[in-house]
């Protein structure tokens, strides 16, 4: 399936996911919600802590993508590195953001705003602030490149409003799904003929497995309602005719 | 944290992830099982079920890692490329895998081997097969390349076999988690000082919020015992003086 529609690549940074000690969902988050608004997903990747690996990564993505989503990095420890190396990708410097450190200085006027928390304002000279209602530390964008925090629950709530400006302009998928009781093996070669002849469209096949029962879902997606009304028709009569009791959805 | 380890890449192969449709857990499997004989993730990266796009993702990886990891992609339907990609990856060729069509023919021999089932019988030439006690179809390696199929739990049981050869040679890391009450903004510049003079251990810093509570998770991780011990002192030291009510595990 080919498209004009804006693509996106996502940087996972952080040690913890590559250990195996937390299961990345921010992702998923992030395919999901930018998948609903009509904008496509290229590539997700998951890198260690390095300075120069995120540098690297992001200078690589940014050329590559439309747009481009980091996770994690931003806190105020010592593992966290993104916002330097995001600095040096652009060739810029880290500066002390005056609205950032407002903001910190006033959540944390009933504690101690560390040089560890203060840390946290140090953003690229050329960088914008994204708010974060969660826990103030902001998160930042400079050209195509939106960095955020790692937190699962303050990631969610920053890129709702990050989605905001995509919304506009992008075209929603048209998207319908089948699913029948039949199995792959059994509707494969039809399913690659109508594939070939609807090149169009973009068919996905996954098989699912419930507590009594297994089957496989259809993802058909594409750009053209009439095409993809065409496609599912000759999937259903097929599916209908091979008594593999298929339901539109 | 230098070291003489094993390392390894995962190849996350599937629209479904990239469109947000399924949330990707084999690479969290992946990485905790080996991170638990002592080998070390380097990268993961989701890539769409392209051919060209996976063959040149493996021979990226294959160079550069030890080990290279793919799940998914190697089904009976039309958006199964795998296979293909790898044996491109590799120069080679797919052929009929006398083996797998063995076990495929006895596994269906009250049903039909259509030919989209006898597809997952083709293999690279130079490849090995990998057993698949569940659904039969067998994954394979070829020379550092190991292949796997994307439902969750046919990878796990597929993996655990593998995992035999891996651990006989490899050293497993010294790991102790640190937990306390206090934020990572109070204990953050302490924590940089210790990682900077215990430079051959690495010392993450992850903050955790449950019901009730919140505070932050340290994962000290070496080669040393003596190091590691060390280490632990001086920060379970430190954050017993701070009211940080420090627990070893």
């Amino acid at each position: 399936m080919k498209s004009n529609r804006k693509t996106f690549g996502i940087i996972i940074i952080g040690n913890e996911i590559l250990s195996g000690k937390t299961l990345d969902t921010n992702s998923h988050l992030i395919c999901t919600e930018l998948n609903n608004v009509g904008m496509v997903c290229k590539e997700i990747v998951t890198i260690p802590d390095v300075e120069k690996i995120i540098s690297e990564k992001v200078n690589f993505f940014r050329q590559k993508f439309d747009f481009v989503f980091t996770t994690g990095g931003i806190g105020p420890t010592h593992d966290d590195k993104t916002s330097k190396a995001i600095s040096s990708a652009f060739n810029d410097s880290l500066i002390l953001n005056k609205e950032a450190k407002k903001r910190l200085e006033k959540h944390y006027s009933d504690d101690v705003l560390t040089n560890a928390r203060l840390k946290m304002a140090f953003v690229p000279s050329k960088a914008r602030l994204i708010d974060n209602p969660v826990s103030i530390a902001p998160g930042f964008y400079i050209e195509n490149v939106f960095v955020f925090p790692g937190v699962p629950k303050i990631l969610e709530v920053m890129l709702k409003d990050v989605l905001k400006r995509f919304k506009k302009n992008q075209k929603k998928f048209i998207k319908k799904i089948i699913t029948t009781t039949l199995s792959e093996g059994i509707i494969g070669e039809y399913l690659a003929d109508v594939q070939e002849k609807y090149n169009d469209l973009e068919i996905g096949s996954y098989p699912y497995f419930k507590k009594n029962s297994f089957g496989v879902s259809l993802v058909i997606t594409g750009e053209s309602n009439k095409r993809i009304k065409e496609a599912c028709e000759l999937l259903i009569t097929y599916l209908d005719k091979n008594k593999g009791n298929p339901r539109l959805f």
